[in-house]
């Protein structure tokens, strides 16, 4: 492809301010990409045939660091830019940066339904999950559980935000994620297409230990940090779990429980 | 106990020093002091009778939010100290600060065979843990699924690192921490006393559902985020366990699959 390497030494340069636009959400759906770090994830995005729209180094690292076949593997693959250090800092949200990020285009938006008419296992449903590190750490272990398929209510905080993103550690590139409405429709069509809706509750709520009507497919719904699954859910649910608190804590951290309840399904899968 | 409320508006001020420096862990483990922040955490703990040595308010919310009842209820259990809203945020690590820092006394360290001697349940043991907030919701898990006992190899964050103590959500105050050596003699200690040592490995591990050598009281080791559980526990450990990665993840965060494994042993135990 590409054999020009392009350098950007001005914040005014109209392809850097685009790229720092990225850093903010409204900027990413206009332009439909996002940012990703960590050399590791993007050189395994690449190999595995992953599209970038570009890649950029921050100029030191890439003339001190880089060896000379990982930048004809770079070149080859996609458009590099070479950024100044203080401009590069400005992209990046890591203390301690590799030097490397990839621009990467986010995948078009699919409906529920199309989703669904080619799924067919256990998937998870993110109620409004808040907290950035919260909801990248439950796509790292949705995609280590084996749940390729996250449907984010509307409201969630972006997926393709830098700090979601980062926590993830890569899955955000293995995952299928879908933006679903808040309303009951969206339970109906789970259930019309087989889903027994599986919500994590406090009130009326059995252990999940103890609950014997999973389903042969399950959609688990995991709620807001502060206020939970929305009541209209967890009426509309087949079954209401809790994770017992056994010590003084007053509860569980939403992804340590989405954990908890993912590696459950799995277990139950097994049987 | 005290009456006087103590006012703060100099960063010169010997006292404000003090508080400053415990943001630090030299100053905390020489005055045997840390921080705790968030209202609900400090009036529980003042409910359940936990000493403070001080409590310390923006005066601006001191002023403006809290009622008289409240500032009764305070003022009758330790000492309080106002502090202008420019220093307060010096001491306060967290972004929206709701203007209260609890001064706590660290608790008086024990010896593993003296812990021993009164515990006789599952135990966890953190093998150099580096993330704070991975430190911080194993403490808060730990508490939650009934594992009070808690021990740190030496190198693990420390536990009464502001940004710790915040992830735990209070179960800092709950849970017995002890610092252990990096030796096997530990492990030697953990058997005598009757304890299966069950370690998280990657190489010549069983998937922790099919383990069928749990032991009746277990103590859990979870490795270093990058390197796992030293060789030399592993190498001693009676069973070693895997969580199995299905999808495409590399790996779990530690603190989920620390979740997972200590729900696991809570399961087993109703068995």
């Amino acid at each position: 492809m590409s054999a020009l390497i392009l350098e950007i030494a001005s914040s005014q340069n109209k392809t850097f301010k685009k790229f720092k636009s990225l850093t903010l959400k409204k900027y990413r759906e206009k332009e439909a990409l996002f940012l990703l770090e960590g050399q590791r994830y993007i050189e395994s995005a690449l190999e595995n045939g992953i599209l970038f729209e570009a890649i950029l180094f921050d100029e030191t690292t890439w003339h001190e660091s880089i060896d000379t076949p990982s930048k004809e593997f770079y070149q080859s693959a996609t458009q590099i830019y070479l950024i100044t250090e203080g401009l590069f800092k400005e992209l990046s949200q890591t203390e301690q940066s590799q030097g490397i990020i990839g621009v990467l285009p986010i995948p078009e938006k699919k409906t529920l339904t199309q989703i669904l008419e080619t799924h067919n296992s256990n998937l998870i449903m993110l109620d409004r999950i808040q907290d950035p590190g919260n909801l990248g750490t439950i796509i790292r272990t949705a995609d280590a559980a084996g749940l390729e398929m996250i449907l984010l209510v509307r409201g969630s905080a972006d997926p393709y935000n830098p700090k979601v993103v980062r926590s993830t550690a890569g899955s955000i590139l293995s995952v299928q994620l879908v933006e679903v409405d808040e309303t009951i429709e969206t339970i109906h069509i789970l259930k019309s297409f087989g889903y027994h809706i599986v919500v994590t509750a406090l009130e009326g709520a059995t252990d999940y230990d103890d609950v014997s009507n999973y389903g042969a497919k399950n959609c688990l719904v995991i709620g807001n940090e502060a206020n939970g699954v929305s009541t209209a859910f967890i009426e509309a649910s087949d079954a209401r779990v809790k994770i017992p608190i056994i010590g003084r804590a007053e509860s569980l951290n939403a992804a340590v429980a989405a954990g908890i309840m993912m590696y459950k399904l799995r277990s139950l899968d097994r049987l």
